[in-house]
Formats: structure tokens, C-alpha cells, sequence
């Protein structure tokens, strides 16, 4: 055990888990475009450095979807350079997601070098976010990923709802690592598990986690996106730690639920992973006041509090 | 792997963990006591009746500490007959919280047959909410104690900051341990080990757990009490399940936090403890629909949102 700085839980390991967990800080992407205030260009660039500057390694800038189905990020062509231009941030990974091959061009034209796609487990969100079958969006997918690497890209592999879907229920586990493999085969170089709605539960993860280990596909090519509409999503994490996996999805102070929703259906927050990961004596790199007063900042941009329980509790305390 | 039913996630067991868990609802007291609303008897005495047909089997009614101390359950003395009057109870465990010797004889002048004291694990604490050390508390509850045992009556003993402490910081684990077995050999049929300002993460609680498995104390005679006050509580909860703890304190609706201050301290809810119980498979006897809508009946008692994330979610899709 060590002793732990002001604000910080007490460092206590625990069996089996890895030393190191790579934080994939989704805040300035998947946080912003599910808030209703649209962020003006130059505060999200400067978003970006504060979470740089608290040791966050990476940080999905943006997406480049069509403005129409995505305002909220329809400044990508302007915040891309605008980050640069604030500063030297080489040594921080700024994926951003690209829809399709037109998307793909676009970023690869600001000189991005590393890009996420997003598919679906399920045909039913396969259907009413791409308008595609589950097999029609991965051959969507096809040739952007084989594109994205030709040009040395980095690329992420999302698939949404492997745990639950709202029109169809429970997603069997089989469905899921199917997607999985075909994602892998087409060239991703990591896959990221959404549990878009939240439902998941500690042997849920871990049942998927075991499957795809029996098809061979390396837990470090896999990382864990979870929600906390039902208030689950650091316990799936623990699960997902104790299965090898050292990629974990956050959104700082949980941009992307709103507290004051009936349902609160945001992504985990950052700080509250991190005050777990802290605890458990695993190195993030991550200094949990500087991203707490970051978060703090962005929650006074947007008008309303963080919904993340550590932010509050911290900012409380200050 | 289960089909749920609405609102409920799919049943996936996880290996090693325990296939029953009994709830310790303290939503009547440690929540109503914490809540700045004073809350009337027969309402009081209705929710712990909701309660009960959601399947709740233990529900702490109330406190005989002095009024001065706790004004929202003063009140006791008219609860108690209230409860047997609105119906039989008889299956259901009513536990009820005494300070000293006095407040023993007003709960079992009333027929009480549980009792609870509350310990605290650390100096600081013992001083601030008994005004005495560690070593005369625990004096003081010897008679009570053993009292209540001659009259047949089974003993909780609450032990608070098991973990860290405002004042003292990480609270040692031998500290802890010693206390406990105080409380175990003055005649406490239970502990309940209280993470009072919700700092601890899973291995602490590991470390915790292991450390009384090694002096031999029964795993059978603990339950756990965490808070959330950094979003840490089921992640806990579910490292205390894997050391074979069956016995979680939680709170209805989250009650005793308030969602809209900025630190929200509050226990954790026992709607989302059910949920990720039921998908892990563990029976708890709940009905979760049933508690949700007690919940939110409770909320419109006092006014204000629960800070329940399964409350949220659940009552928004009704």
C-alpha cells in the first residue's frame, strides 16, 4: 500500500490485473456530439490540450460525419489545424472517427494518423444509424480501413451494442465475436466493445471476454466502452480488467449524459475510472486534478454539472 | 445465460461468486436520516411496507438515538407499532439502530428482536460522532450488547470509515481488524463494514476481506456498506462478492444523497445493486420493478429526483 496524495484513494493492488491501463478519452468526441450545446471550435481545441496536459495519451479529436447528422462536430476541417496550432501535442494520439471513404479522405487530408470507424453488432442499429445491414456496413468499411493503412493509419474498429440493443434485447455473445473477427480480418488494428446502452453486467463482459479468447483474438487488441445509464460501468471494468484488457473508453466528467436527465445514459466518466485505477495501484499516467478542474471548466462552458460522482465529490472539496 | 424480462439485464453468471445475496435495506434509516426533509411516520411507515413487497427481507426501520441527534427519526417510539399495524410483517427481518443501554430499552420495549450499534474504526471518528476513544465505545456497547442478546435479540455491529477517514486518511488494515474482532467477542452476531466517505476501491476491499479471512473471521458473519460518493460502490460491491460476502447493505432510490449537491455522498442505491446482481444471476428476492416505483414514490415524498442511475433509467422508460 502507499501512501496516497490529497485527493487520492489509497493505492491498494489487487491480484491479476495489469500494470498499466491506456485511458481512450472519448470526451471530445463521443461526449460533445451527445450534448445539446453545440462548443465553439476554439473551445474544444483548447479542450484537447487540458486533457493532453493532464496525461491523457489519447484523445479522439473528432468525427468527420456529415454535418447534418452530426452538428455538433461540423467544425472538424477547423478544429484539426486549430489544435496544432495551440501547441505541439506529437506525442498524444488524436484519432477521429470517419464514416466512410469521403470522411476517410477528409481526414486524411488534415494529416490525421489515426481513424476509428463505428459499426454495429446488431442489424437492427446496424439499420437505424448506417441505413445498412450488418454485412453491407462492414463492406462499407472494407475499403476505407484497407485505405486508412495503406497510408500507415492507425485504425479503430468501434461496434456498438454488443451487450444489449434496444429493439432487439439481449445480444448473443456468438453475433458479437462474429463482427469482431470480421473487423479484425479487414485490417483493425484495435477493436473497441460498446455497451451503448448500458445494460451490461460483470459476467456478461466476462462471457463475451472468454469468448473471443477462444477464437483467438488477442485481449490487446480489444478495448471496453461502457455506459453508465444503470450505474454499471465500473464494475464491468473491474471484470474487463481481470480479463487482461488494458484499453479503457471514458469521457471526461462523463460529457455525454446529462445529470439532470431522467435517463442518464452518458459514458463512463474519466475520473471515476481513474480514482478506481488509482486505487488499485494501476499507472494511468493520468493527474486526476488537473483533468477534474478540466472537466470543471468544460461543465461551466456548457452551463451544468458534471455528472461524474468523483468530479463533484473533488470539486466539492476544493 | 436467462432471457430477462423488461427492464431487467440478461442473466450471465460469473464464476466463483455467491448464487444468493440478502440486501440490508437502509433506506428507511441511514437514508431518511441523511435527507434535509423530515419525513411523516405513516409515510415512513409505508415505505417501509413497499419495501417489503418488493421483497426485501431485512429493512432497518429507525434509530433510538436521542432526538436532539437525529431529528428526522425521532419519531421512533410511533413508528415501531405504526409498521405492525399497516399489516403483518412477521417474514420480515426490522432491524433497528440503538446507541447505548437506554436506547436498548426503548427498542425492546417496542419488541424489538434485531438491534444495530455503530462502531467506528478510527480515533477521529469514535471522538467526532461518540465523543469518546475507540477503546470506551466499544466499553460502552459491551452491556448493550450482551443485553440484548439475553433477551434473544441478533446484533449487527456497524463499523464506519473501514477504509479512510476524513481526518486520518487511509485507515490501516490491522486497525480495522482489531475492531471487528472486538465486536465479534463482545457478541455481534454480524459486522457491517462501512466505507463512510466512499474512498475505498476493490483492492483495498480485497485486502480487507483477506486480512479477516486470516484471523479467522467468518466471511458468513460480514456484509459490506459502500457509498458512492466517487462512483466506486458496485465495483467494490462486486470484489466483495468474490471473497464470498453475501451480506450488502444498500439504500432505496439512493436515498441519503442528494443528487444535486455537489458532492454527492450518498449509500449506494439498491436499484443498481439489483441490477447487476440479476445479471450476475445472484437471487436476491427482489422485485426490481416494484422498488423502482417505490423509489420514485419516495422521491415525490421529498421532492426531489433520486440519485439513483437505475431509478433514472428505469422510471424514464415507464
Amino acid at each position: 500500500m502507499t501512501t496516497p496524495e490529497l485527493g487520492l484513494p489509497m493505492a491498494v493492488p489487487a491480484d491479476g490485473l495489469p500494470a498499466r491501463v491506456r485511458i481512450h478519452e472519448v470526451g471530445a468526441r463521443d461526449g460533445l456530439q451527445n450534448e445539446k450545446a453545440t462548443v465553439p471550435t476554439r473551445t474544444k481545441a483548447e479542450f484537447i490540450h487540458r486533457l493532453a496536459a493532464a496525461g491523457l495519451t489519447t484523445i479522439e479529436a473528432t468525427s468527420f460525419v456529415h454535418p447534418k447528422w452530426v452538428p455538433q462536430l461540423a467544425d472538424a476541417e477547423q478544429l484539426f489545424p486549430l489544435v496544432r496550432d495551440l501547441g505541439d501535442l506529437s506525442g498524444t494520439a488524436l484519432p477521429v472517427l470517419v464514416p466512410n471513404e469521403k470522411g476517410l479522405d477528409r481526414a486524411l487530408a488534415l494529416g490525421a494518423t489515426r481513424i476509428a470507424v463505428f459499426a454495429s453488432a446488431t442489424e437492427s442499429f446496424a439499420k437505424a444509424n448506417l441505413n445498412r445491414t450488418v454485412d453491407e456496413s462492414l463492406a462499407m468499411f472494407e475499403p476505407v480501413v484497407a485505405r486508412a493503412r495503406t497510408h500507415g493509419a492507425h485504425v479503430r474498429g468501434y461496434l456498438s451494442m454488443c451487450f444489449g440493443d434496444p429493439w432487439e434485447g439481449p445480444v448473443p455473445v456468438p453475433q458479437v465475436v462474429r463482427v469482431c473477427r470480421a473487423l479484425l480480418d479487414m485490417g483493425c488494428d484495435e477493436l473497441s466493445l460498446g455497451d451503448t446502452i448500458g445494460v451490461a453486467t460483470p459476467g456478461h463482459v466476462s462471457a463475451l471476454l472468454t469468448a473471443l479468447n477462444d477464437q483467438h483474438v488477442p485481449t490487446s487488441a480489444l478495448g471496453v466502452h461502457f455506459h453508465d445509464t444503470y450505474g454499471q460501468a465500473l464494475s464491468n471494468t473491474l471484470a474487463a480488467l481481470q480479463h487482461g484488457v488494458t484499453t479503457v473508453d471514458a469521457s471526461a466528467g462523463g460529457l455525454g449524459g446529462c445529470p439532470f436527465a431522467k435517463s442518464a445514459t452518458g459514458n463512463l466518466a474519466t475520473e471515476d475510472l481513474v480514482w478506481m485505477l488509482t486505487g488499485l495501484g494501476i499507472d494511468t499516467g493520468v493527474d486526476l486534478g488537473l483533468l477534474t478542474a478540466t472537466s470543471v471548466w468544460m461543465a461551466e462552458q456548457l452551463g451544468r454539472p458534471s455528472p461524474s460522482r468523483t468530479v463533484r465529490a473533488l470539486s466539492h472539496k476544493e
